[in-house]
């Protein structure tokens, strides 16, 4: 399995069953269905996938359900975080040897944590395996962030290859391409414009939204990569108003509402999390509609 | 045994082998010292004991050795934390069965959670067993926070009766006393002043710097409850340093080094938390020695 | 006229006329009525006064109303506000020139300035006169703060004498009083609990509610300087409704129309800033109907 | 004089002489120089040109010097700030008067206003004379924003047609062009990456780098407007530098030291701004000999 990463690299929902138990069936679908569209690559344990709302169990049958799934003909790219660095190299070593083809290292918090711990902890976790990295951070949502230094430092891991930044600072992409000279490949994240990201080098697009918009997220990929910037402009003006809903309908709640009316019930976010309203529902089904994915 | 909380109740340091095992032998020997010097409960799995660092199993140990070394005779509050109500739900009751007199109840969150999805999380844990419940808010550290109204609507559980408030602002604790009319006690957090929380109503001090100044904290508290404020305030002068020591050195980190200077060593802080370097443990042993603390 | 502050000093509306003119004949009846209510000093121009709002000749008409009315029976202490520090130094100097008895001074900012611009910004403002300073600090509505380090460092100035520190955050009040050992006295903001800044050593309440409360908030600094810290606290806990009302209904409208419905009108606030309206009038009526202030 | 608005229109830093007047010789070169070098425009009294710093009069002085050495050449779009609608107006009406094209319109705040005072404060300014607005909205130094809401409501006002918004939000701005619909013009900010904006459907930027850069810049809009993207992404990430240094290096300070290097000396920064460091100003030499703008 090649794991130089490219292209749209969706964060995969977590199905649930009432009872809390992965639902492996509905998973193995759900993945069949975005290779069939062309995806790159499959995430799971990303933000979208609830990292942050699922028992260590819960999570390895994720790992395990999609790594089945992929069966190869993508590379599979498992979700690592914790506040604790023994844990997420822990985490780092089961997903391994459940055959994921790539980590995705995100550092939680609770107490601050100065940047030498950020290099420690990142450290840590891309010396546990041979698999490659992919740091992820989200200033929103994280109580940690990656600095443009810190970054940089990391850079130089033999196997920390990747950056999926989560901020909507699109600028802050393009000071760390330059800093780091081809050492880091950068993804963009639902905030920012996918375009632009690949415009300014970027190697493709990493979250979310495209779980429910797989087949235009690949025309997007693909429009970008012939350098059909103005076609990429006019579909991306489009496909905008996904990447809207999802921040704006809490995210892991919009994209199972999304896949339910897709025919991919996934069951309602982990609670306290709400699933969405009619009324949002309804938006996201119009939004969806103009796109032609339902 | 009383649930009726109050006084000084340390947020109890965990102690842990370099093999990440809980020492039980260390964790029993700091009950019995703080117990001796006069505390009036005892908090496991508060942020000082680094809830956000441990293992469910770790977790369980922890209650489990610090029930049995309270053996009655003071009330110990157990910390139930988690983003996912199933899961804080789950800790409660087992807390419950292993012996907890008390819930200290703290919601983490990843993606954004509106107050009704807050309202939800605690009336859960508080539905969870029949145990008094301790609401605890930090908005620096968690990505949640209970506003004044929520506070208020949870106030008429028959079963969330106190509130740990760890912002800096004293004020709001005077508004949710004026708003809740009883139904809520209120305890200071290491951010507060603790005689000016005791003059606005609080029940006492709970936080993780009373490990280190146990009979101090006691001293304060008695004297705020004699009514002697004056006297209070030259102790609570002097007992500052050790608050502002705490929040300058990284919380959980300053406790353990202080234990150690006092020979309970409890192991560092769980990585990627640092511990105090040999200058910062210096600031902390004079001020240690200046109260008469080592 | 001594310049040792202490006491209640109210942060005073400014009276406009439709046209924009300082209505002085208001002001002076407003000045007249605090004297009598028996505050100790008169703060021409702090935020309530609407400093933010005011040209410069506006501010001139404000100071010299106040000195006027004020006719030493109390120091009056006129803000002093700017981003640049030749203008600060500018006013200063006018305001000592028409009598003022000492200053306010605010950093305001737009660029980020480091402590050593902001230790310069108030070391020239203090340099400008022979008068006493008070540093005031707002982080919510400002956009610079003053720092415990640099306010250590302006300690030392021979004229730089008081504190005026808007932060929710009472303990660092404290910390600062420790720190300045005597060199800086501190004063209560409505955001703090005015009994608790007292019980730390604090010598005073400098707010805009007392223009609306100012025989109530004497009375509260007599209790509390006579050391009867439970009555103080009985009165404190009714009076604290005020101190919200003020925070929630925009600070400087809130006082301009709690001194209409006292006799006193002041016209709205400056635009863009709206009056309340009038369900907040009526909420505001209730609060001061309950304290006797109308 | 046109005034439909496009490409790259500089902040131009205000020179100031010792004593503080405005140096109408230099500013009147500096003019000549950009104008020379093809930008489209002229904005007087931007972030860039210390509008926060300067008097009424100084800014007149500004106003009318720039109109006069722009001799209907390019336009010149005037900025207006302040936080009390009559005294924007009044702005507003007096660079009006005194010619410029355009008003540029900023609203700074103290005390926080909701939404419908901003409209109110935008509304008025444009209504206050015949020319084109710009909104400027900067999250980062002034104190209120300009929510995507509010910007559609003022989008329907006939003389509301721009934004310049320097978040670093670039989705934000697709969002809001999607939102308008034709009805307001984006520019980027130099928070923002240009050749993005552009390709996004943006007209240009409008900032404080391209007083030093100016040559470059229009080089850069140039490739953008010819659909040559990859060679504008080319450049774009050479001078991105330019954009890093002058965030790093505080802005107004940045230009006026990249300005005496290219021997337009326009007095350091107003006090307590400090001017760059002596290894700063090297840094920022580096940077502009890179780029051929030495």
């Amino acid at each position: 399995m090649t794991t130089t990463l490219q292209g749209v690299i969706p964060y995969i929902a977590t199905p649930l069953a009432p009872d809390g138990q992965v639902d492996r069936a509905m998973l193995t679908r759900l993945c069949e269905h975005l290779i069939a569209q062309g995806v790159h690559g499959l995430c799971p344990l990303g933000s979208t996938g609830e990292f942050a709302y699922l028992t260590r169990d819960q999570k390895a049958q994720v790992v395990e359900t999609v790594v089945s799934a992929a069966a190869g003909r993508v590379p599979v790219i498992a979700g690592v975080a914790s506040t604790a660095t023994a844990d997420a190299v822990s985490q780092a070593r089961d997903w391994a040897a459940l055959g994921a083809d790539g980590i995705l290292a995100v550092m939680e918090a609770y107490f601050p944590v100065p940047d030498s711990g950020v290099v420690d902890y990142f450290s840590a976790v891309a010396d546990a395996t041979a698999l490659p990295v992919t740091m992820y951070t989200n200033p929103n949502f994280q109580r940690s962030d990656l600095s443009p230094g810190t970054i940089e430092t990391l850079s130089h891991h033999p196997r920390i290859a990747y950056l999926k930044d989560a901020s909507t600072n699109t600028g802050r992409l393009l000071s760390i391409l330059n800093r780091t000279e081809g050492r880091i490949g950068v993804f963009a994240a639902s905030s920012h414009i996918t375009v632009a990201v690949m415009l300014i080098g970027g190697l493709g697009w990493m979250a979310g939204p495209s779980c429910i918009v797989p087949g235009q997220s690949v025309q997007l990929y693909d429009l970008c990569k012939a350098g059909k910037w103005d076609d990429a402009m006019a579909l991306q003006r489009k496909l905008w108003a996904v990447n809207e809903a999802f921040a704006r309908f809490n995210l892991a709640a919009a994209i199972k509402a999304g896949l339910k009316l897709q025919g991919f019930d996934c069951g309602p976010p982990v609670a306290p999390q709400a699933p969405l309203t009619e009324a949002q529902e309804g938006e996201l089904r119009t939004i969806l509609n103009r796109l032609g994915a339902l």
